[in-house]
Parts: C-alpha cells; structure tokens; sequence
C-alpha cells in the first residue's frame, strides 16, 4: 500500500494577504481504497480557507490527492489527514473540509473538519 | 412483533477525538410499519453528531436499522427511539436526527430530534 | 357556506414531551373558495410545532382541512384561523405555519404565521 | 352528488381552421372526490388537440372542471368521460388528455386516452 | 420465506374497454430481499398497460407487492414473475414494467419487460 | 410616457393586526421600459411586508404595478419608488422588495430595498 | 390599439443555403394584451426554421415583437399571425413555432403551428 | 501496467430467457487512466442488453471494471473494449454501452458503442 | 482579426474502424466575437460524429475552437465553418454539431447542422 | 498582453442615497487567461453592493471586464483587482465580489472578497 506524502503540495505567495479573503476548491473526483474490504470509495472534497501567506498551487493539490488512489483509510482518517497535510502546508487563518462520499449499502457519509488559527 | 435491540450497534474508537468535527450519514431507505393501519412507512433518516470517544460502524448501523422493518411505530416514537439508541450506544458530544416520511393520505410529516451532553 | 369546526382536530399524548423536538407536517393538497370570486384556492401548508402535552393526529388533521374545500375565506384570515385552531387544540410550545398558494392573475402569495406560549 | 353537464363548455370559431395546428391546455388543479372513500382526489390535467372548427373557450373550461370538485369517480372515469365531453362540444380532428393523479397509499396513477376523428 | 400469491390481485371491469387507453400505475415504494445477502432491495416499479375487460384495483395492488417485503429473489425475476401474476390476473391488451433499484456497490440496474397479447 | 399613480393601490383592513406575520406576494411579469435605450426590461417583484392596519389589495396592485408597462425607469429607480408607493399606502411595520431583472448584454441585476417603521 | 406590421421584419442572405440546416431562435419576453380582459399576457416562443434564402435579422425579429406589446390578440390568432408574417419576410423550406403562455386562472396553454414549403 | 482479464466476468442462467426484456446497468465510479498524462479519468457506464442464455452478475462486472482503475487507455479503446469483453462473456442478443467521461480542459465527450447478434 | 486555421486539428488513426460507434464532444467554453457589435459571444458546442478512419485528437480540438476567440463571425457562419473544418479533418460517416449561444437581448439561438458522408 | 483600465467604468449618482440598499450584479460570461499556461479561463462574477453616491454603469463594466479576455491573471488576483478597481471607482459602502471558476483537471475553484467602508 502507498504512503501519503505531504512534501508534494506545493505553495505560492498570497497576492492580497493583507485582505481576508476566501478560496473554496471543489474536488470531485476523490477516490481512496476501503481498509476493510479493499474496494474504492468515491468522493467530493471542498476545501474551504483563509489564507495567510501562502496558497496551495491546484496541479500540486491534484497530485497530493492523486496519492489516495491506492491508499487504504476510513473516511473520518482520510478527512481529517487532508485537513492536517494542508494546515501543515499553508498555515492558513482558517480552514475547513467537507467531504461527502458516494453510496455504499444505501447509506452515505459526509464528514466536514475545521482548523482555526 | 419484533423487538430493536441496541446492543447490534458497534463502535470504533473516535481517530481525531481531540478534534470536534461533524459526521453525517445518510440512510434514505428506512422502513418500519404503521401500528394502527399496519401497512409500511418508508423514510429517509439523517444523524449528524460531534463524536466524543466512540464512532458508530456503518454496517452495525444498517443492521440495527433494519430491525425496524417488521417494527410497529408511530413516526414521533420511531425517531426519538433512535436517538436514544444511537446516544446510549456513542455518548457523543452532540447528535441530531431528521427523519423525513413519504407522504400518505397526501400529507407528509418530518421529525427532528436533538441531544447535548 | 359551511363552518370549520376545530372540534375535529384530535391529539395524541407526546411521547417524549420530556425533549423538545420538532414536527414538520407538509400538506400540499389543501384547498378552499375564495369569499369574492366564488373560485377555488389551492395552496401547500407547512405546519412546524414543538409539542408540549399533544400531538395532532394526522388523519384528524386532514379531515379538519377538508372542511375548508367549501369555505370562503381569504388567504391571511385562513391561515391565521388554521394557527389559531391548531394552537388551541394542541397547546404547543410553538407553532409556525407556512402557507403558499398558487398563482393568479399572474401573483402567487405566501403567508407565514407564528404562535410562540 | 352533484351532476356533470358538458353544456357548460362554450366554444369560439377556430380562427385558422385551414391549418393543422396544436393547442395543449394544462390544468393543475383538477379535483374530483373517490366514490369509495368520499375523500378528495387531486390531479394535473394536460389537453392536446387539434380543433377542426371549434375551439373551447377556456372561462368555461375551468367551470366545467370545477364541476368535478364534489363529484365521486374513479380515475379511468372521470379521464374518459371528459373526453367524451370535450370531443362532442368540439368535434375535433383529434384530442388526447393525459391526467395524473397525486400519490395515494405510496403508489400513483396516470391515464392517458386518444380521440382520432 | 413467504410466498408469493397473485390470488391477493382484485380486478375491477374495465369502465370503457371500448377504447384502447393507458394506465400507468407508480410504486416507489417496492422493497424485497436479496437471495444471496439476505439484505433489503428497494426500488421504484412503474407498470403501464391497456386493459382488456379488466382492471386492477389499487389497494389489492399493494397488498400484492407488500408481499415481496420478505420475499427473496434476483431482481431479473421479481420483475418477470410481476408481469406474469398481473398479465394472469387481468388479461390486458398489452402490459410494460419498469422496475429501476436502488444502488447496490456503486451500481443500480434497471429491468424492463414486456408482454403483448 | 406615462405617469405612475400610487393611488391606484386599494388596503383592506388587516384581520390579524394584533398579530406579528408576513405576507410575501411574488410578481414575475413585471415589465417597464429602459429610458436610455427604449426597450423593454422584464423582472420578478418579491414583496415581504409585515402589516399594520392595512393590506394592500392584490388586483389593485397588479393594475398599479401594469403602469410601468409603458414606462421608463433603471432598475434602482424604479424599484425604490415601489417601496414609496406601497409604504405610502399600507403603512406597514416593514416591508422588503427584491426585484430579480433578466439578463442584457450577458448581465443581470437585481436590487434590494428595505422599510423598517 | 396598435398595428402590427410585418415589414419591420429585415433579413440576410443565407450563407449556407446549399445545406439544409436549422436555426432555433427562443424569446421568453413575449407579452401582447388580451382582447377580453385588456390585461397583458406573457410567453416564451421558440421559432425553429430551415432557411431557404433568407435568415430573420434578431434586432428586427424583436422590434416585430415588441409590436405586440400593446396589441390585443387571443393565443391562437397571435401564434398564427406570427407564423404568416415569419413565412411571407423569409420564405424558408419549413418553420415551426411553439408559444408556451403563463398561467391564467390556473390553467396554461400552449400553441404549436407549423409551416411547410 | 496492468492487464484487463475477460474471464473475470461471471455469469448466471438468464431466468426468462424465452422472452426478449432489457436488463440496463449503471456504473458511475468507472475510473481508468489517460495513456498520454498519466493522470486518472473518470465517467459513468450505462450497459444495456438483452441476454440470450446468459446474464452477467453484478459483483463480478464490478470486480471486471476494477481492473481499469491502474489501466491505461483511450476513451474510444476502453469503450469499445469493454463491449466486446461484455458480448464475448455474456453472448447476448444485442447490448449497448454508453461511456460519459467528466471534463477535462473544458471539454467533456461521451462514447456510445453497439452490439447486435 | 485573427484567420481560421484547420490545419491545427490533429488525428489519431480510429481503433475500431470495423464497428459504427458514436462519439460524442461538449464543449461549453466556446467565444467568438460578433462583427456587427464588436460583443463576445459565448455558447456550447456538441460534436457528434461516427469517425471512419480519422478520430480528432481532443487538445487539437480546443486549439482550433480558441481560435474563434478573436474572430468576428454570425452564429450561422461560426457553425457551419466548424463542421466545414472537422468534416475535412477526419472525414468521418456521419456528424452533427449542434451550437447554443447565450441570450442576448432577451432572445437566444440554436443552430443545429449536419454532414453525412 | 493588454492592460486592465479602471478609468473604463462609468458611474452615475444614486438614486435613493438616503437608504441603505442593496444591488446584487450577475456576470456569467468572464473569461480571462491563465498566466501559467496561456489557456482561457471562464467563470462567473457576482457582485454586490450597498451604494454611497455613485452606482456603476452596467455597459462601461461589461466593457471594463472585456479588458480580461486577453489578460493574464490567477484566479486570487483577478479578484481582488476587479474588487479593488469597482471600489476606487464607486466608493461604496460595502462591496462583495464571488467569482466562480469552471473545472480544469477536476478541479474547481471560487474566490471570494469583500469590502466594508
């Protein structure tokens, strides 16, 4: 199984740091591996923040969430996991994830973490 | 007549319990039977909660929910009953239930029920 | 013309009278005449209630509506007299009541009513 | 019970009968009462035709309907006969009414009848 | 495992068998069992025929699918034995079923059969 | 170009003064003409209002609201002048209107006014 | 009460009329009055043609239009009228034209012409 | 890379196969790879058919259309590939499969293939 | 302004030239200008085509799409060019495109053309 | 690459200074070009505000948001700047701007800033 790594995400400098502002990114086509019956699971990530000094470049994001592909965790780990690699990453004044997965046995999840500086 | 036992609820340990963060899980293929008519309701039930210690499997929830199917109960017993189940069952910070019931007679009826600790 | 009776409305005990919790109850299909035109009205009902002692029952409810079929009344007085009937024979902690008709002449309307004990 | 009279329905002179063309009238609001359980049922009627020299003037199309509201019939009923009306006040080169019926005991029914001259 | 009996469908004559017309009726609310899981199916069944000298009646409908409620079998063949207990049952012209299910692993299927006297 | 007379706008007297509620009246065929090009603008009017003594009059408010057929007005203008008039005739505890125009050159507008007494 | 005039209505070459192909062109601002009532009506129409020689200029097509505004015509005269005068500006192999009316007294209509060269 | 295996798909004894009926299927997590990026597609698959002695069984499809998760290929290959596993599995009387794959620089594109015996 | 080119469009050889297949292209992003106002026009593409031997390559495609950016061109010119362009290309058995502009003053247009070989 | 003008917008005096109200303009058509890979961008603008003395002129911001077409700006950039020219311009007593971009690789993103006097 694949290890995630967080070195991948990439930053660039916040043009209006000086202004609280808010960049939701939406990204619709999550999938990770089940821990439990190693089927996938599908998903939608919204990532929701303020920033500080630093923004996420997106083709680096896709890249970092590309690594779940093959990686086995619960949908509370995954969520939280993501929401811990980008504060790590951009040390935001605030962020927030939802992530809403697709159905399974006809019930479906939705788990939604929050960072406050 | 059927009996709904709590004990079919199983839990996991709560990853990020340090973290107040909100799970959703949606189950739109609920059904019990009407104790007066007899004849089955069909609803769609939505809990959302703030874990503490203990989350609630997904596959144990499904089979505790399908207890209800041959289960007589009025739609305000049904949804307050599942609250204090899935309570006793996860001692979570917070939870709310909205259980939605198709329409009958051309009138529909949605519950929603909370608990605090 | 025929007269509403509030007689009609029958209730049962809240069996969780001990929490407050909200029932939703959507009727789509209400109907009445209006007092200057002799036309039919039609229009959906949304009746949220925090119970105290009672619940209305709904079969109960849909008769009480029905009376309404042959009654001319215009839009503000019916949903006001429905709040008043409900609320007297209920006694609720609250009660709101959302009522939406159908257009005409090319103007639809809404009126929205709310008892707080 | 009240009785249905298709005298009510007035027509105008089509004014392009040298065309073949198509006149589709929906009426949301169609109610009649079920003859089984004296309880009001509710409907969408559409009315598709193609007049030959006649057309129904559309004042006297929501009287006529509004005939229905205290009258008992079951659906394939009460879809054929207005037909039947329809078709002798405008001898029409063809007509087709599709109604459909709210849900009732979670189950709902539609019916569609042709005329062809 | 119960059993299924097309005895419990009632018919009542069909009031203008004359004329060749259309029935849809819509049941969103089938649910049977899975022979293999044992767990619940769901689905929505939309039958659409043109009576012959009969007519199902709606009520004896419903009962006649709430016996699948407990009822295992493939969705392949509860779709086909349904045509065959209603085609027996009122000898129509020609009858279609739809039956969409609910999603089952990320994959839903729907069954389409017909019969044409 | 024609004028606009706020006199046109009939009450009736409140029914429920004693009462706190909200009347919303939805008008989506508005339509006034632009002063600078001479075309017409077409809208949606969503008047909120909480009454006091009086209620305006729903006829008598779609003959003041056809003045604007042929009249000329932006968008800001015409819709803070709306709110004169119908405070000026209702007196009412408050009373919102937005206004929602379609789209020209690839860009629509909608304006927001408000009246708290 | 106004004139209609069809000359308003200009036109361009067809560039590719070696090729048989269709243009859609959909105006949901239409408004005329209704002779009876004198009130204004509202409308979407959709003009879907196959050019010959000649294409309708759009700024032309909805001044034509706009001639309507203040002009009294019932439904089916008007969806005429304007196919006749469509037909004799641009002379195309085939044109259709479907005007959708909004509601009046709880029942719309639609009307559908066609034209064949 | 990995390799696609046909010999994956599982099939059960078509239960009415004296009667011609369409059995649809709906695979919204289909995932593949783009042999030219290296980056991951994504798209729904509808597989419609009607078997002759042979149906193909669910979790086994599933298990089929896994193997594309770490697989390289073209819309138009993977399409066209899958209908020909399908046929050669299931040797039905026709089948047809239509692939809608998500967006990618701003364009999306479907693939629709078909098998008749 | 900027010349047309169709030099760009690239091709790749059909995989499955023995099987008519359909493959369908969206491509919401289209602009051009128009060159009676100097304005941005904005609609959707649809390319649907059965290729022969040639299938156009999807990066190729929106290069030669972008060049309409600059370009002053009438809706009619714009899509009938197109399917000049993509014809010449990959001179496939058959291909539609179907071209859906945004509205502007208060009027929008479809333009539907068609090749087949 | 072009340069951005603020000078473009026209401002004319408002109306109602007096009142605190709100105006809410919809831009569905923006486009600009990604700095990173010369691709165009497409989005939707919506931007709201409560005037002080000077509203915005619709035309002159549809052509000063016509300088982006062939600008090259990140999404973050290009609003804080639209948001930063529409203030200077209009010194207004609040001001909102939401942009929402359209997908690429799977990805969406919507920026949002505001400004308060």
């Amino acid at each position: 199984m694949s290890e995630i790594s967080r070195e991948i995400i990439e930053t660039f400098e916040n043009p209006y740091s000086q202004r609280d502002y808010s960049i939701e990114t939406i990204c619709p086509e999550f999938t990770s591996m089940c821990p439990k019956t190693g089927q996938p699971d599908f998903g939608t990530l919204t990532i929701t923040y303020v920033a500080d000094q630093k923004c996420f470049e997106l083709k680096s994001l896709k890249l970092y969430l590309q690594q779940f592909r093959n990686y086995g965790a619960f949908y509370e780990n995954v969520t939280n996991l993501i929401l811990d690699d980008l504060v790590a990453a951009t040390e935001p004044r605030s962020m927030k994830i939802v992530a809403e997965f697709t159905s399974r046995g006809g019930i479906r999840t939705n788990v939604t973490v929050e960072y406050r500086s």
